[in-house]
């Protein structure tokens, strides 16, 4: 079995309160690969320019992730994005996007690609996402990540292929502004309603809620003293989300228990990604790291009820 | 045993997108005793004006909380805030504040209120706050709050106080702004070496957060399809989990199993307040209704790990 991720590769120049990067390996389909790739064997499809070199395609193969469709564009520049974090690191300035051969970038999949029985539509043009999908004929879990500036100028494309998915991966504030919902939990019921049976609401340093037609789940994010770089910890997120759904057989992929562990080696791995720069921390972590995280978040978050004697 | 409240009772004018009201019963004494009225006998400290008639009285007296020493300032007029929420209804706008007779409040505690053994220090001037914490020889578990402003203007005597409680309630951002650490663990952190064994985070509508010497707890706020009016969400919720800390034997008030009982308590009722505008949730709700929710919590965040194989 596999995973295909489809989406951007990037270079990204990030200013933290921690520090800075002028040229990082970045792009939300080497963050997905680098973190589902613990899972299982992972396709990344999506464009380079001549400035992409062995070391970066080094990273992006870490746990057997497969290159080949990785399309290289002669003549073209890679993706670059720069921005600056503010102190609370939930919010960021974009200094500059320069999207060079990602602009034309038409994907194409290998046989290869197109047989993966798990599939992850990373933030691009709705279109797109819409024309994989119908490729993927093979896929019987389908997850989507999109953001504000589609729901504004390609509103009808995005409801077209969120009806086709089974799992919308949006932060809160897309959510809102896609349904017109003021609050996660209908906001999220909304998109239910739309066709997917699993909404994943990303909340930066609040961590995540995920709402399906029977269940709700929340999980703080990983508490660590210092957040060095969040750039891809979204990525990263969903890349350990849907990661562990394809390591699941696929009767179990909407049972509570098993979404519930999703979400929470999903979170473990945005973890180790946002304590270092760009790939630094998910490239570098053991499974046995992610494990632990992920027993520590049990810790964190439940507790036995105790029935109080209360008043009226 | 009893639980001494000393803040604000106010009337109330509130503008969101549910609705709005002109003037409610509200204040952060008030919205704490009525939480906190389910686990203990609670005595208010707190000042009105003449405008402050029985009907408000009677409110503040549900579940058998003690009004004794809600001082009647003859020809003033009670507190009064408006503002009003945006879209979300994690951000609003100040419209009006008129201090009224709480400018010139100076807390008279009787003995009856002297001699509880927790003691919850609403957020007022911390001058105040401090000679209050000074009187309360008897008080075993301390909790405050406090504002923005108060970090501004009066910091070194918020210190003072700060030191001298077993608990600080505040919320995210206000803890960033007192620590000058810019996440939440290390914010809280700070805290904990300047005196408080527990710090809790309110986070809005995302819920909150506890950190403690070797603990860490976070719970997500109840998930409502409608959030009518958040105004005295954060003092319903402290009123909850100082209320239920008072109900247990004074050796479990650092335990962890029981502190998170008391963050699942005061998001119960939290959840409750919110629905409704002003006091009308927690006036009218039933220990049953509470309880249901703090189960249905428990079912919200707990993950039973999976010890996934990884690679690498």
């Amino acid at each position: 079995m596999s995973v295909t991720v489809v989406g951007s590769i990037a270079f990204d120049a990030v200013q933290t309160p921690a520090g800075s990067r002028e040229r990082m390996l970045g792009g939300a389909a080497t963050h997905f690969a680098l973190a589902a790739s613990f899972f299982d064997r992972v396709h990344v499809v999506g464009p380079v320019g001549d400035d992409f070199g062995d070391a970066e395609m080094d990273v992006l193969r870490i746990r057997g992730t497969n290159v080949d469709d990785v399309e290289r564009v002669a003549g073209g520049s890679t993706f670059f994005w720069s921005g600056r974090y503010h102190e609370d690191l939930n919010t960021r300035d974009t200094l500059d996007t320069q999207l060079n051969v990602f602009e034309s970038f038409e994907p194409k999949l290998s046989t290869a690609s197109l047989a993966s029985e798990v599939l992850f539509l990373a933030n691009i043009q709705p279109g797109l996402q819409l024309k994989v999908r119908e490729q993927c004929e093979a896929a019987r879990f389908v997850a989507l990540d999109s953001m504000n500036l589609w729901i504004d100028i390609a509103r009808a494309e995005l409801d077209e292929v969120i009806a086709r998915v089974d799992c919308l991966v949006l932060n809160d504030e897309e959510l809102r502004q896609l349904t017109g919902k003021p609050n996660l939990f209908s906001a999220a019921h909304a998109v239910l309603e739309a066709g997917p049976s699993i909404v994943v609401a990303k909340q930066g340093g609040y961590g995540s809620a995920m709402v399906t037609r029977d269940d709700f789940f929340a999980l703080p994010a990983y508490p660590l003293h210092e957040v060095v770089d969040p750039t891809g910890a979204g990525d990263t997120f969903a890349g350990g989300f849907v990661g562990f759904l394809a390591s699941r057989p696929p009767s179990e992929r909407l049972s509570a228990p098993v979404l519930r562990n999703a979400m929470a080696y999903g979170t473990a791995l945005a973890s180790f990604n946002v304590e270092q720069f760009g790939t630094e921390g998910v490239a570098s972590v053991t499974g046995e790291q992610v494990r632990e995280r992920v027993r520590d978040l049990d810790r964190f978050a439940r507790f036995d009820p105790i029935d109080a004697p209360l008043a009226g």
